[in-house]
């Protein structure tokens, strides 16, 4: 398959890479992408990325931030980053890229274990975890030409405990090359409107 | 207790003010709000309102919209007003609304059946429930001073069936005033980071 991998050079993104690029072509894009850069938080960017590159049989997308801060001082502001980068972003991975995903192919996007064991300062990401998990079940009945749509639930992984673990008090971190077994299950296997769960 | 209920003129909104008028002071919000205008998708109305009501006990949403519009014809714009009205307008009103919750008051948001039992065409209405729903769960761990919140997740309504029913294939609507009943077990009972699913 021609997989196209958002966030390839991230912590998760670079083991989900080695986990399809003996099998696959491996097309690794972010904002400064080895092989195509995109802005995940400007729909004209993603436009311009699927132009670039064509047609393709997978999307994974692991990449999308959220700004932590705790309730009392999130503003509508600051909780702009979870709508445009985490949320908006990955809906629109799948909106305007639907057309570019071959008859059968698949969407893997990223939401995340904030949104069912809450942690202080996650509400802006778990919002957007929340409403990408709802997007994927709902659009998944009606995806075009038989395109699966998946998201896989990350729980903190282990290589990124050194820098956001104090955020997770008692949370057991899972090695990110487990985490990229649920993506690889998402673009390999047949199913459709799962959100995995990796905890 | 003092109770600001935005929507309240709405197929629901009617029905919780009407369960509440009698024991408590309702202060009824919309657009052409009886006591006092706000628009939902604007931060500076919401800061307006608030100004004008001043401190209340809690805060009852029963407004927000999405666009209905199957996936293949769903675009980054039209998906917007889902962003805007349904998912950022109730976060918004709990981020501008905090200060002017008094100690141990509440908020109570809405979102839906679609996320959890899709629909063709509810993909924009799912993603919005979902980032709420999220949004209320991980928010009630850190809420100041006491104060509680949680949202309510209708069916389909009885009243409304005439109108969308058609969307709704199969599906055993139920009176809004039985939904009506889960907003007041969310302000006048105990429980916080709740979705009562009124299904
Ligand atoms: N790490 C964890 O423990 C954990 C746990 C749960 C969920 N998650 C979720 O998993 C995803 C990946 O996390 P991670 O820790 O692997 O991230 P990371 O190490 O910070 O890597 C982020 C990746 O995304 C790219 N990127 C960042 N901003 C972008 C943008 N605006 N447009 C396009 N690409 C962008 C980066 O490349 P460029 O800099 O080149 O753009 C990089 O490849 C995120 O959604 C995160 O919320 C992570
Ligand atoms: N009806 C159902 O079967 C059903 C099922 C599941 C979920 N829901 C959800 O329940 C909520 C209420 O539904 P409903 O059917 O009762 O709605 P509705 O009958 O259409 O009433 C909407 C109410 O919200 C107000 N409103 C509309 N836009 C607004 C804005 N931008 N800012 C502030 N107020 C606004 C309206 O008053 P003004 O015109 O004065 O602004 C009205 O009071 C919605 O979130 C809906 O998605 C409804």
């Amino acid at each position: 398959m021609r997989i196209l991998v958002v966030g390839a050079s991230g912590t998760i993104g670079q083991r989900i890479t080695e986990g399809i690029a003996s099998n696959h072509e491996v097309l690794r894009a972010g904002r400064n992408g080895a092989d195509v850069s995109v802005d995940l938080t400007s729909p004209k960017s993603i436009a311009g990325m699927y132009e670039k590159v064509g047609y393709v049989d997978a999307v994974v997308n692991a990449s999308g931030g959220a700004n932590f801060k705790a309730v009392p001082e999130l503003t509508p502001e600051l909780n702009e980053k979870g709508i445009e980068s985490k949320l908006k972003g990955q809906v629109n991975l799948v909106l305007l890229g639907q057309e570019y995903v071959n008859d059968g192919g698949s969407f893997t996007l990223t939401t995340g274990v904030m949104m069912d064991d809450p942690i202080p300062m996650g509400a802006s990401a778990a919002m957007a975890n929340g409403g990408v998990k709802a997007f994927v079940k709902a659009s998944s009945i009606e995806m075009p030409r038989g395109i699966r749509i998946n998201s896989v639930s990350p729980n903190i992984v282990k290589e990124s405990w050194e820098r956001i673990g104090h955020l997770f008090a008692g949370f057991n971190p899972v090695p990110a090359e487990r985490v990229a077994r649920a993506y690889i299950k998402s673009v390999e296997g047949a199913q459709t409107g799962q959100n995995y769960n990796v905890y």
